[in-house]
């Protein structure tokens, strides 16, 4: 295990200084173009030299016939070429000293008899020059705190705190506006493509010694070291955790991630017991698997499974009641003192049990001030749960008819909505417990952004939200198992 | 069994012509005058009469003092008054020879012993002067092709096909919001309350011959007449579908929605009985309800459970394919022919096999239709399932790259989009088979807004994708049994 991030072999691969690109043209549908505009679109503040045979312009950038011709030995060589010439541009690149590489370009061992041989080529080339590369048949890598960006979607939202390693190209680029709805974002992510020298387990060393990566995801088609893998994740666990969806859990998924980039999936029950052997939570899904990021890397600690629930509406407090108990999670009562705390805000239509439900209640402040606090230093509870549901229409509206302007309404009803939302945020720096919010509301609201902004998780539905704080409470009791055994942490 | 719905004793209540208000005033705060304001803001065009005892205008409209004083007798009064008034109020309703009402007041049967007797009294007046109304402890009703909504958030959105029971007021109305999202709506929602003397079955019956009604949705905590429950939703299910979601399944749950209402709810393994002797199709929260619903009332009859998957990323078809194949659904290969007519579009990287990868098409549209063509044309298959990216960032990007100025990219990328997605419909409109799709894009983009907009289902990511398709599947099968066992349909 590595000590500091910098010394770790991918380090410049993420964090290059210098980029020698070929793929990118004139030709504007073409692949190698687009990737190219994707890391410009970012802001990349390196230098980026395009290699094009013919062009002596690319994109409005200078471009060089060869990699001879370059100014500078580059930190990073990215081949979005034609299959045919990877192996020469790579001998070349090799040649001028180029230590790094991310490999685009497809046709390999995921393709062919003779794909198999291009790619031992391919590694042997690496191998003479000391280099190392990502792919091929990838999409490369996103670190968005260095405006790098190689894959061919631009990358949307700010850079956050997911670290991800991916067996699909999709996952790490197709992802971008989704994450970024709910104000989340990559530290890094690697599209690993066929692994020729860098892999999946590589990938997480990285990313445990990542200082801007809180939480590692993983995509799984199949994993080849499986010794590697689960000596590397014991060892990131204590200090962050892991959580991995795997597609060859069933027939189905197995087959399609064979197809698609030849992976050898193992049976489900054998990928379990080794997630479950080096403390990684799994995940059913993708959404999932960054919803149980979302929590693993914005929540405190919880000190166990038990859940408040906290609602105006009755409805929706009897739902999560409902799906926090199917799923094992425990709804505590109340202390007295608690209790007698609560009955000062709660209005004879709510209820004083667990969901705390005070519908019709008239101070709304009282909502995110007064109750969560109360139900936050309740000794019992662990985590609090919270259904939100404050329409800007409705603040507005009353706001309207208590005769004000229509441009103080708009200033008024954006500071009462801040106001609730830092009252929030307040009561929550005091007590050091998760909150996980959720709501029918449309994440266009501007309540629900300011809470996202303020790192509340905030789920469509208590289903997700629920199953999100099993997988938290689910962590710190395998990270706790893996410490007893002496686990030593990646910098151990 | 009725045979109209004009026929139907809530008919009047639902599409009332005019409307006695109590409660309403010149306090902005209040419930009332809350519920009033959202009344008006849908654009209600009946008569509404504002009763108050000392106002002579609310919310300036013109009030009345009492109900002896209206110019005419109301088709439906709406009562949210203090408990200690209503009876009287329903008194004087009775009197003025009003017969229909809605009860939003709470403080009976659901809060306290004295409660349950006032109740009574509340359904003894009724009796006596042969009115029937929904409530107490209700939001009343939500009819948007009415213009009709009593409920205290705003109908957002269009008019839509879903028609709701519900004994959580906050599933009426505070997903409005939520359902609109997706394009969707309510045909009408009944927010029902204590029930006293119209219950979820009488609701569900005015809704089994609603013809703006293409599937019912119902939020239940407990059922009181399990006999008629069973004989209703029977004789609906022939003609259209039924999706309860059970907050009772879980200890947890059952207190909690006991706390809500006072419903009693049954064991789970007794309402799994109820639900599948009824045929109704049981969904395990209300987010998934509704997907249940999005599918049944917008998608043909599929002829079995064999999906076919077509995606142009690896990753999103394996995990649609994982997850496709853990749920019980089948993923057929194809005949020659298939194979044949997809060979012709599918370049090297991609894969003829299920699901279908074309990964790198250069050819947009092809996915759009020569593709989905094919496969609707496949005999071994029920029902597409397409993963949809289409950025209309990237579509921009390109046109700008190839030197269309701003003005123009704007109309051919809007045209572009428009073009792919008029192909989608005419390829469905020619082959009656289920299309579903899923994506990872915000559903604020403009290619899936137009997808919507033209009846695709498309959910975030392919769980809740795959899970819709189940629950379309399941209705067939439990309508085929209904039917053989001779189950006659409402208007039968």
């Amino acid at each position: 295990m590595l000590s500091s991030v910098k010394e770790n072999p991918l380090y410049e691969i993420v964090n290059p200084e210098s980029i020698a690109f070929f793929g990118a043209s004139n030709n504007v549908s073409a692949m190698g173009t687009t990737q190219l505009n994707s890391l410009r679109a970012l802001g990349f503040e390196g230098s980026v030299y395009p290699v094009h045979p013919r062009e002596t312009e690319v994109q409005g950038m200078k471009a060089y016939k060869s990699v001879e011709e370059l100014p500078e030995i580059p930190d990073l060589a990215v081949l979005v070429l034609p299959t045919k010439i990877v192996c020469e541009t790579m001998e070349a690149c090799g040649k001028k000293g180029i230590k790094h590489a991310i490999v685009v370009s497809g046709g390999f061992k995921e393709s062919s008899e003779d794909g198999v041989n291009l790619e031992k080529r391919l590694i042997e080339i690496a191998n003479r020059y000391g280099m190392i590369f990502i792919g091929p048949n990838c999409l490369g890598v996103a670190n968005p705190h260095h405006k790098l960006n190689t894959t061919f979607l631009r990358y949307e939202g700010k850079p956050g705190f997911i670290g991800m390693a991916s067996q699909s190209g999709s996952f790490v680029t197709q992802v971008f506006q989704y994450l970024s709805q709910y104000g989340l974002g990559f530290s890094t992510a690697f599209s690993v493509g066929n692994e020729a020298t860098v892999d999946i387990v590589d990938c997480m060393r990285y990313l445990g010694s990542c200082p801007n990566t809180r939480v590692i995801a993983l995509y799984v088609e199949g994993i080849r070291r499986g010794g590697e893998f689960i000596e590397t994740a014991r060892a990131i666990i204590p200090e962050k955790p892991i959580v991995a969806y795997y597609v060859g859990g069933s027939e189905t998924g197995r087959k399609a991630g064979f197809s698609h980039t030849g992976a050898m999936a193992g049976p489900d029950r054998l990928y379990d017991g080794v997630f479950r052997q080096s403390g990684v939570i799994r995940a059913d899904s993708v959404t999932e698997m960054f919803d149980y990021c979302w929590v693993l890397g914005n929540l405190p600690k919880p000190g166990g499974r038990r859940v408040v629930i906290q609602t105006h509406s009755g409805g929706p407090g009897a739902e999560a009641a409902d799906i926090c108990g199917r799923i094992g999670l425990e709804l505590p009562g109340f202390s007295d003192e608690t209790t007698s705390k609560l009955s000062a805000f709660i209005p004879h239509t709510g209820s004083i049990q667990n969901p705390v439900d005070i519908t019709f209640s008239k101070n709304w402040m009282d909502f995110f001030s007064g109750i969560p606090k109360a139900l936050l230093e309740e000794e019992n509870m662990d985590i609090l749960l919270m259904y939100f549901l404050l329409p800007s229409e409705m603040v507005e509206q009353s706001m309207a008819l208590m005769g004000m302007s229509k441009e103080k309404v708009e200033i008024e009803s954006k500071k009462f909505i801040k106001m609730c939302c830092d009252a929030i945020s307040g009561i929550l720096k005091e007590h050091n417990k998760p909150l996980v919010g959720f709501t029918y509301r449309s994440f266009r609201d501007h309540f629900i952004q300011e809470l996202l902004s303020r790192g509340v998780p905030i789920f469509p539905g208590p289903e997700r939200a629920a199953r999100a704080i099993k997988a938290l409470v689910r962590y710190y009791e395998l990270r706790e198992e893996i410490v007893k055994a002496g686990g030593q942490g990646i910098k151990g």
